[in-house]
């Protein structure tokens, strides 16, 4: 699937932005991004489980294009640009984590059309039940896509240590 | 685990109750225990997927034990008196789901004790954010046990179709 976005962050060159789902992540990208937003630093070995041990990872990538619009990167020269993951049981549940964006690249609704497809994903894998948490800032931005705060008084509840 | 409660369920038995993690859930009984309580029926085929797909899946099973205290119970005659479940990466999250007692049995503290047991497993597996939705009606007894409601403004979100 591609976001139907040109980025003209490389003079000269004509980009695009492609998402994919499932397609490798690389670790190291994938912390070099969450750094740009200022996330804490994870353990590289943990990051790497989270990635493999979630249901669904969809990406972001920045390609150079040439003149037909054929991509003239390879994997290993595309840039990762944006990241959501989610949890499931493969059956019932979803929960959306780490959606991230690159903040050179914010502000042109990739964002919202990376929660979208993750959303598509999950409904088209049968998962009836979506959910995620949402930071006070960014709980506008879900509502806006269809997300529901607290629906019929359900609490989301963290465990805090005492 | 043993979660010391005692139970006069069976006549002239006595019964315990033992915690269990990982151990082989028979999906029919599951289904049992959530039409006990009123939860609405759930394909089989996808509730044996969901908790196949469990990070971690925790029970409490009814023993009937002899006078040296022995468990004159097989696994087969068990009877299944609780549930919980958790997704997760598998490395930094977990999400608890489907927290369920007989209600034959609550009102003693098995439910508390449950997610108890529940937690400290994914403390031990090194998960540092666990969570989950409550209903409105057990959102104080999540609290009680640790459970903070939308810290630092983080809200639980779930997808709506519209």
């Amino acid at each position: 699937v591609l976001v139907e976005t040109t980025v003209p962050s490389v003079p000269g060159r004509r980009c695009r932005i492609v998402y994919r789902n499932g397609a490798p992540v690389d670790a190291a990208r994938v912390e070099a991004l969450c750094a740009k937003v200022g996330w804490p630093q994870r353990p590289r070995a943990k990051l790497e489980a989270a990635l493999r041990n979630s249901f669904l990872v969809a990406s972001l990538h920045l390609q150079v294009i040439d003149e037909e619009g054929a991509s003239a990167s390879t994997p290993q020269t595309e840039t990762l640009v944006g990241l959501a993951r989610a949890t499931s049981d493969h059956a019932f549940n979803a929960t959306i984590w780490d959606v991230i964006v690159d903040p050179e690249y914010q502000g042109q609704g990739l964002g919202r059309a990376l929660v979208e497809q993750v959303v598509r994903a999950l409904l088209r894998r049968e998962i009836g039940n979506v959910t995620l948490f949402a930071d006070a800032r960014v709980v506008e931005f879900y509502r806006q896509m269809g997300f529901e705060c607290d629906p019929e008084g359900i609490k989301g509840m963290f465990w805090y240590p005492r």
